[in-house]
């Protein structure tokens, strides 16, 4: 079993943040692999990974609807594709997220989740994920 | 020695950067590992792990009234715990720091240190520690 | 042909956003590393490292434009440094990228460049490189 795979999405929304967190699940667990760490990257620049609360549905919404209304399209941008506040987004939110593989599973807290987060969508995306034994 | 461990903290306000350099720097000792990689990663959606200052304490606070100021709560969040702010700065943020093992130390620079973040304390919080060695 | 490296950088700018992309690229292939991860750290809390467009110069300009006007000195600072809004943004930023070596190759997607961040310059600024196969 390989140590790396890549994940297709279609993102839906301009802006959303869509849960990956069993699909990563299930790589490690076929990865069998026991002790390491494991990188998730998206290699987008205008859109993100992060963990975050995936039980209350909210709390996404309320992320992203601050991410809309502070990072709006001002005069003095000069990026002619007028996606700035994604590219932005995507510096601060930053393209990846690094985690822990112990006893065989991913090492998350009770009310983490592993999201993609679609700055500038809809569009098709790709996230991969790559694990390091040790 | 095992290339994991587990630090409980016990925060003491809302906001608050705790210094656990000197935790880790005792747990990459205690490893015995010479060249490798470290995370840092906290289990929890409203805290984070930052590397930023530590010798001039107003930097944190700089940094914490700044992020107090700029995420207050705002009409339109619908998150019922009223803790969206501290979730919007776990992404921002983000849960973990990756670091660099060199000649078995960690490679920081003068002014570094690496700080568990509250984002809404006070609250009993774990901070996970892995090395890959490599 | 070791696994780690620092480059050296001079920056001209207050704030700059400094493309190390072939730098990084060189040093991969130097190592002849086959599978692994890349870490790039940079060692200073008024800097920062980011992966983001390097096609468009002008999405540089915007993002570095964004962040003078939104983080700007406070009355309510009070580190003496003067340089808050550069420890803010180290933090927002952060110091460090991490990303995917596959088949021999960093694993960035087609817009994607990895940025060293000036956030207090014109310093003389580091930033160190650290490959783990696997």
């Amino acid at each position: 079993m390989s140590h790396a795979q890549t994940i297709d999405i279609q993102s839906q929304q301009d802006m959303e943040f869509i849960d990956i967190t069993e699909q990563v699940r299930d790589f490690v667990r076929a990865c069998r692999c026991q002790e390491g760490m494991l990188l998730v990257f998206t290699p987008h620049t205008t859109a993100g990974v992060t963990i975050n609360e995936n039980a209350d549905p909210d709390v996404r919404h309320d992320i992203g609807e601050f991410f809309k209304r502070r990072l709006s399209n001002q005069d003095y941008f000069r990026h002619s594709e007028g996606n700035s506040p994604a590219h932005i987004l995507s510096s601060l939110v930053s393209a990846s997220e690094a985690l822990i593989i112990e006893n065989g599973q991913l090492l998350l807290g009770t009310w983490q989740g592993i999201f993609f987060c679609e700055f500038d969508g809809p569009r098709r995306r790709r996230v991969h994920l790559k694990i390091i034994p040790g």
